[in-house]
């Protein structure tokens, strides 16, 4: 595999002290956690302990405020689907033009089929969102909101604490896509005062097919999963106890990370790329995850770059890789206005706490000439550089 | 542990060779399968080989007939909640009396809040649907069709292919829950004419949080989690690859397994049980799957019973597991009209390729004892006998 895996927005290698903590979880303690037997009562101490773990990650008051779920996309959808079945009289949803496609996607739809209205709020150049048409947006006909604690493309983190307040304002209640945010920036859902937040167990060098979803105790919620009494009622089905026991293990890895570290490496990219090759921009500026670097070439396609990092044993992105193949420019970037010169020119480097100084260098000793040598081949660079002349 | 797990149709052992298969996708194949670059391009002929054995495993005719889930409780609402989306001017759903919670919870929260009529048929004594009364709540209304290939509690089979013909009939969709027949009866999608079926992989020593929806080509569908477009845009959130590996080899082992083995012992438990356990009888006549037995013992609380079975190193069940510490009685049972005397006497042994024959003589040797010395407290049976004397 490439010596340098700069692309852990999209996942992460799962850590080993995740494995060997879920590993027994298969063969031996594998009851179901809802038999009454030895085999289900082994399971319950364990899940116990990774809810606490998550608990800690993102500060809820109570363990059973976090409920286990397939992942990010469930996550979101449970959350946005219970705020519209249970505020009455409100059927209106708050959200950014930036948001991952699991909440932009499932507002389209609900908006389209009739259940919802959907306000869609703008953000501008460095990617900050219309303060003033999010208020605008609000009123006591807004069942949810749901803004991104911290971009998966650009690593911009949006003013959490700042927008559930006014959301509760006006009685809604106010959701969180954290998938990109928990275990990479200090964050805390009492303090912010969120009423949901989504996370992620593969963004975290935690299993796929694992997430969870913080539901504040006393907002009311109706689950999307109806069956079984498991996750106390709020979603049906069996516990996926290894992996909720690797989430758990996960999260609190997560918790002890050298953010710094991780934050010096990506600046460290951030100065050499911008001082090697011309032209070229940071997408977001402001606050960003320590993790994430967004940086576009102008006139150097980003399919083109990425294939030639790959053969050079780089793995990167041009965002996200849920809208991969679709050849498609990135939608935040073009609702951050990215010049059309840059916007096909964008990479994503996003690092992990297992990412070296060795995998740094290797992209700031490949990319200036790769950069080069597809802005050769590109009619429009010939052109830019003659009226630079 | 206990020496003998017999509680199957609750949870499964993961298949050492499963987990031998998943595990390279933890730790060094662990790339988003979504993604352009090598981490991606690894995954994506694993992911095509599991959706084969899964297609192989239900007989259906293209591999991307099947799509990934979480496991049965999504599949199922997946389905149903797709189908009366889709089914313009038809919203009602029939189902039957002994569906699994995943099924009859969904829809009576939707019949609860005005989304679809529902027509739950009632069964006989031996567990089969009232055919008559399925005939009757067909209509050009109907939506979908939901009933069970086999009961979790009984192993009772339905005739999904007549069923199914009647649906088409009138227009409806067929779903079936096949989560307790996938992997444990021969059963193919195109032959029984179903439209979804639904299973879970931690039946079938797969791993938990993985499960598949069959929808078959051609039919409308509307998917519950939007979002990033894997799946064919069906499914959305990134793909659980290691899970769906550990599917995909389940899937081929259960395929190989030795069914009839299999219902030799379940039918030497039976036979030596009735022997030496008086005022015992088998809840659901007929086809049953081959693992699955359901004996109730007059007036012999199961509660006791299987305390008393796992302080003797035995695992087993009163019921679903999802229902366990409810202490209601089965709804199954109760729908079968098992009589009151037996109905909290009832106790499910579920068997797997892996039950041996010590498994079942360790069964046969501790239960009578164990019926007789919980009996001795019953005021009930004190009674029973005083009237047969």
């Amino acid at each position: 595999m490439a010596p340098a895996y700069l692309d852990n927005n999209a996942t992460t290698r799962v850590d080993p002290q995740v494995v060997a903590a879920l590993l027994p979880l298969f063969t031996e303690s594998f009851g179901n956690a809802s038999s009454t037997h030895d085999y289900g009562a082994a399971v319950a101490p364990a899940l116990k302990a990774a809810r606490q773990a998550v608990q800690a990650l993102i500060g809820a008051e109570f363990d059973h405020e976090v409920i286990f779920t397939s992942g990010g996309t469930e996550s979101d959808a449970t959350a946005i689907l219970s705020a519209l079945e249970t505020q009455a009289g409100r059927n209106e949803i708050v959200t950014s033009a930036v948001e991952h496609p699991a909440v932009l996607n499932l507002c389209q739809h609900l908006e389209r089929t009739g259940r919802a209205k959907v306000h869609v709020i703008a953000v501008d150049e460095a990617g900050d969102l219309d303060l003033d048409a999010y208020q605008a947006a609000l009123s006591d006909k807004t069942a949810v909101v749901s803004i991104m604690w911290a971009n998966n493309e650009t690593g911009k983190i949006f003013p959490i604490a700042e927008l559930a307040a006014l959301a509760r304002g006006c009685g809604a209640l106010f959701h969180s896509d954290a998938v990109q945010a928990a275990g990479k920036i200090a964050l805390n859902v009492r303090d912010a005062g969120v009423d949901m937040l989504s996370l992620s167990g593969h963004k975290i060098h935690g299993p796929k097919g694992i997430g969870a979803l913080y539901l504040k105790k006393g907002v009311k919620f109706s689950p999307l999963f109806r069956g079984g009494k498991q996750e106390r009622g709020r979603r049906a089905g069996t516990e996926n106890a290894p992996g909720v026991v690797g989430l758990g293990v996960a999260a609190k890895l997560a918790l002890e990370a050298d953010r710094a570290r991780i934050a010096a490496l990506r600046d460290r990219l951030q100065a050499g790329l911008l001082a090697a090759i011309p032209d070229a921009r940071v997408n977001g500026s402001g606050a960003r995850a320590p993790n994430t670097l967004n940086i576009a070439f102008a006139c150097a396609d980003s399919e083109a770059v990425l294939h030639k990092l790959d053969q050079a044993g780089i793995a990167a992105s041009s965002g996200s890789a849920c809208a991969s193949g679709t050849m498609e420019p990135s939608h935040v970037l073009r609702a951050m206005k990215v010049p059309p010169l840059y916007l096909q020119g964008a990479l994503r480097f996003s690092l992990s706490r297992e990412t070296s100084d060795a995998e740094i260098d290797l992209v700031l000793e490949k990319l200036p000439a790769i950069v080069a040598s597809v802005r050769e081949k590109s009619p429009l660079w010939a052109e830019m550089l003659k009226k630079t002349a």
